[in-house]
């Protein structure tokens, strides 16, 4: 049984400020409220050892759910069964700012940090290239996402709607990336937030990870903004057979997704989107 | 004199491909151009000490500023005289991407990867932090922004429109984000677009060190969507008073700005904007 100890971030996702309001070419002071950005540091524990794997900016809260994400994501972790315990830093407790997440692994599992070295190694040869990239997804153990689900095409757009509606915090702050997943059905079943689009897939996996809801193989995934490689590469990882985001994807978002067999969708706007791959699991008329 | 050898890439900033269009239900296929997203890798030399410091999903396109830039802003190289050349890697033709850029410093520049190590790093204490964030750019030797110049609001509310206009690939892809660098009197001087905001704010910033623009003391520098801690670091790094972003910024961003000086706008919206950091320079009736 895996603990989450703690689970309460001192600081909130929301930074009240004072700004000054030009319009016009006159300004006012008003109040006004920030998406908070926090560093927040992730540790990996194994018997005695004890290592920081990650430092990354986001908005605190789910912070567990983006340790969690972030672990899976990267081939760190492959089960919710290799986490013993996710709990904040506490060994100064003066200082304490819910900025450092230990995961505990169990006993005998054992962790290979080499995926993290891709973001930092060394290679001979000049081939770095997008087909590498996608290479390396392989050797990680991705494979080719199964057919299905359908989904309507009337569903897919009705999802940047509902992701409107569900990102609470952006109405107030303007400033926050979200991602969410919904069933074939198009019915919301759960929405991060965060600075970083990155962090809010994270967190989003993470969520299913914990929950012992992967792989998530009868869902959509609705991010904000456009799409990229690592977007594509945390849903891939994950399991997940349908990628939306609101605006245009990167060429290698197109690439990972029609190597690995997914359905990617882009350019959503009103009644209209562009469905750049896998468009056998859209259903029109 | 510093070298630029090669600087011709063979894959361009765009990537032609063809999407399914769905509208109203309906679906017919067209000819798309996304933004083109590949790795980078960027490897130090110094006499026979050669190593990969970063890799990067870049947009191609001002690689040598963007390897120029990245160095410059996390503090591994802080001047152009540092540089004796910058090149693509040619140890292997017949696979060559134009994704790999050397860059070779001259004898007796040491360099020291220290800076590198806060993406990855282990300390002892629970104590990470925003305001620890803000120290280590001190302990990295930013300091406050002297005053000026000041600028007409209405330069400022000008400044987003610019910024569109200068984007010919957003046009076309509707994927890029862009940094552009004006003068005080809203005059355009150059203009970066890169998949990724930090790579378009890097590319500006080494475009200017390979010019021996820096420090830019009497400019502004315009980014598209919102800003962060990292979009605030770079700039203060290369000495911008002026930092306006088409969205709003995180906390941590307008932490940096109070800090050190800086002035901060954001929430562009026609003729309206907010001042988050230094009022000061901003002309109002």
């Amino acid at each position: 049984m895996l603990e989450k100890a703690g689970a309460k971030a001192r600081r909130g996702s929301k930074t009240k400020t004072r700004v000054r309001v030009v319009e016009d070419g006159r300004a006012r002071v008003r109040p006004d409220v920030l998406a908070t950005e926090e560093p927040m540091e992730i540790r990996l524990i194994s018997g005695e050892r004890k290592q920081t794997v990650a430092v990354t900016m986001r908005t605190p809260g789910s912070d567990f759910e983006l340790a969690a994400g972030f672990l899976y994501g990267e081939g760190i972790v492959s089960s919710r069964d290799d986490i013993k315990k996710i709990s904040y830093c506490v060994d100064v407790d003066a200082d304490q700012q819910y900025n450092i997440v230990n995961v505990e692994l169990w006993p005998g599992r054992e962790y290979d940090l080499r995926p993290l070295e891709r973001h930092f190694y060394t290679s001979s040869a000049c081939g770095v290239c997008g087909k590498e990239s996608l290479d390396q997804l392989e050797l990680r153990g991705c494979s080719v996402i199964p057919p299905g689900p359908g989904v309507d095409a009337d569903v897919v757009t009705s999802l940047p709607e509902k992701l409107r509606e569900g990102q609470g915090l952006f109405d107030s702050t303007g400033g926050l990336h979200a991602a969410a997943l919904f069933d074939a059905g198009g019915n919301l079943l759960a929405l991060r937030e965060d600075v970083g689009r990155h962090n809010a897939t994270d967190k989003l996996v993470g969520w299913a990870l914990l929950e012992g809801k992967l792989p998530l193989s009868e869902h959509l995934v609705q991010v904000s903004g456009r799409s990229s490689f690592e977007i594509l590469q945390k849903c891939l990882t994950a399991g997940v057979p349908i990628v939306c985001a609101i605006s245009a994807p990167s060429s290698l978002a197109v690439d990972v997704a029609r190597q690995f067999g997914m359905t990617l969708v882009g350019f959503m706007r009103g009644g209209r989107f562009n469905v750049y791959a896998g468009f056998d699991r859209i259903i029109t008329q």
